[in-house]
């Protein structure tokens, strides 16, 4: 039996067990310093009420054999389906059911779109980035060529025509660097696309966090996305589903390669090889588009707005280069006095107590620069803010 | 952009589909006639309270701040591997906590670990069999071989040493047969994985239902399979999970190939391509193993072996050939006077107004054979069986 070659290509750390490993050795060595974690990209605050009693009827009823639900279809229930179709008519954009496919994370869809596609594509991934779209296409053989997100651009790299893609990774609001796209410059990613017949999988994991009216929540706001792009949205930020898992996978009709529609390989992808989302979690999950749970999730994304608002005062207070912040829960922001990514991580541990997210273990273009995550506890995160200001 | 041609060699037609558009037919031709489903291999029996139970208590403990989980391990907490682990051991086997991976159910498991495969395998599958294990060797176009299952080896092929194989498709007790290995036939497979190099896939997602001591309920009750076998269990038929979704997959430690650990390997894969099972799943998966629910599902399982028995009964009346329906929740008959599996379909659901699954559906070997289920309502189940003492 012969392995998949490409698992030997994988690096073998990875950032967050490095950072675990240091905060573990501080932690034993000063045993009385409270540490406070802005690091990870997991939210803080439980599930909304709405959500918990829809749950808490759910499991009442799986236990009756007259409400009872088996194998659900794949590709998740009319009832959430029909609530994320009405989400998107909201903003001016229209899906047919078909095209919506419920999932347990994007995480999930993200890796697993790409049994869609040749291994022969040319994938085109910005650095920094969320290191899954890097490592999901060293599995699979893929050739990576890399997008410049720097200072100079504002971390908002933008296309060039020389350069070839069949596969084209965005992510707005961005993991890790919290930069937005307007609207004219996902015109251009659309465009770039159409002309390399490219397809753009659009990771919106984020959007509910983004409070400018005019910046795009939707790679399908611009006009002839629907023929190129693919977008994954999730729960895990919007409502707290980080340990919940449920998503949703837009693939719409129009989207054909080769004579092939993707709408058509995707559904017969996850009605192989997956096998759908708990009742449970999509009743939560509707739950959520209902006027109590919009309310309630809302009420937590400002707790976190208010977060960053506090890190982004003290950051400006102390004129340290930052984007992020305003419409994203995570700051990205220059490290001072030169310092490496790992050397400031080290820094603000040892001198603050604070952990954050060397920037280099997003890649190349992440050195000299760290990430800060909105979502701790308020009390917490004001009490680091004002750490931030004594050691910076 | 180029897609993943493969997925043109797909068959279009799907079995089930077939089966509910002929149904539909029937219903609106005969509103009159109750129509009883033996087909669909999906659970009717609730949740059991002990489960019902731990998870409405997950789902309040979600609900607060100081009780919330947000990311788990993507492989499942301990709380649920140690639960695992001692299930094991109380058959003799001893696995430790990291060679336990929890899944979002067999389904997915079974489709993703192929990921770790090269393309350049050869497949060894049953036939009949599960359809998923053609399906999802057809999209990544690995070649695959038949194993005949016949009546003339009780559908429980052996292996042939002159047949190259690299991956190996086992399902005991089988979908859709029923048919159950025996220790000594088990043995005989894992000598010849360990002759050819290659790893066997054992399904176990029925081992709930052996009831006969003498029957292997795991391949790792044999010798030697921890270094050519991944034993895939799930909780959707032992506890009626299917559509609460929650099963875990073994891959031992010794399990090696080209230098590499399947084990590492495929924690590399879902740490990359998938964010684990919900909290509230897990907690109701680890009640299945307290002792409140091991007597709940034991009394569930019982009620469909209780179904499976007066099936057995009524085709033993009949002089039907069949086999299953002992330490299985499926009975695999031979359609009587030569009928085809379709003709029987027709045949069962026009005069006796039952729904089964033409086992032609299942691969070439199913010609001629039928799959019933007893999963059903145990009081339609009697009345089905009487339908069939009348009819055939």
């Amino acid at each position: 039996m012969k392995i998949n070659e490409h698992y030997r290509e994988l690096e073998q750390s990875y950032l967050f067990s490095t950072i675990a490993k240091k905060v573990a050795q501080f932690t034993q060595e000063h045993p009385e310093q409270e540490v406070i974690r802005l690091g990870i990209g997991d939210v803080t605050l439980p599930l909304c009420g709405a959500v918990v009693e829809a749950m808490q009827q759910a499991v009442a009823e799986m236990g009756q054999k007259e409400t009872f639900r088996g194998y659900g279809p794949e590709q998740g229930y009319d009832f959430l389906k029909q609530a994320i179709s009405d989400y998107y008519g909201e903003q001016g954009i229209a899906f047919n059911l078909h095209e919506i496919f419920v999932s347990d994370g994007a995480k999930s869809d993200v890796g697993n779109i790409l049994d869609l596609f040749s291994t022969q594509n040319k994938v085109l991934i910005p650095d920094p980035v969320y290191p899954v779209y890097v490592d999901t296409n060293v599995m699979a053989g893929r050739p990576i060529t890399y997008l410049n997100a720097t200072a100079d651009n504002g971390f908002l790299p933008l296309p060039d025509p020389a350069v070839k893609a069949d596969i084209i990774y965005l992510c707005s609001p961005n993991n890790p660097t919290g930069a937005v796209y307007t609207h004219a410059q996902l015109e251009q990613w659309v465009e770039y696309a159409r002309a390399q017949n490219a397809v753009i999988l659009f990771d919106a994991a984020y959007e509910a966090f983004i409070r400018d009216p005019s910046l795009p929540r939707s790679i399908f706001e611009i006009e002839g996305a629907k023929t190129c792009a693919i977008e994954f949205c999730s729960f895990s930020k919007t409502a707290g589903f980080t340990g919940t898992r449920c998503g949703y996978t837009i693939v719409p009709e129009e989207l054909q390669f080769e004579g092939m529609h993707l709408n058509a390989m995707w559904l017969r992808r996850q009605t192989t090889k997956f096998n759908g989302v708990p009742y449970i979690v999509q009743k939560g999950a509707a739950a959520v588009f209902s006027p109590q749970g919009r309310a309630q999730t809302r009420e937590n994304i400002n707790y976190y707005h208010e977060n960053a608002a506090v890190l982004a005062d003290a950051l400006r207070e102390k004129n340290i280069w930052f984007t992020g912040g305003e419409n994203s829960p995570y700051l990205w922001m220059r490290c001072p006095d030169g310092k490496s990514s790992w050397e400031f991580f080290d820094f603000l541990l040892r001198k603050a107590g604070i952990v954050g997210t060397p920037g280099s273990g997003f890649g190349q273009n992440g050195e000299g620069f760290f990430r800060l995550t909105a979502f701790g506890d308020q009390e917490n995160t004001r009490k680091a803010a004002l750490r931030l200001k004594e050691v910076l």
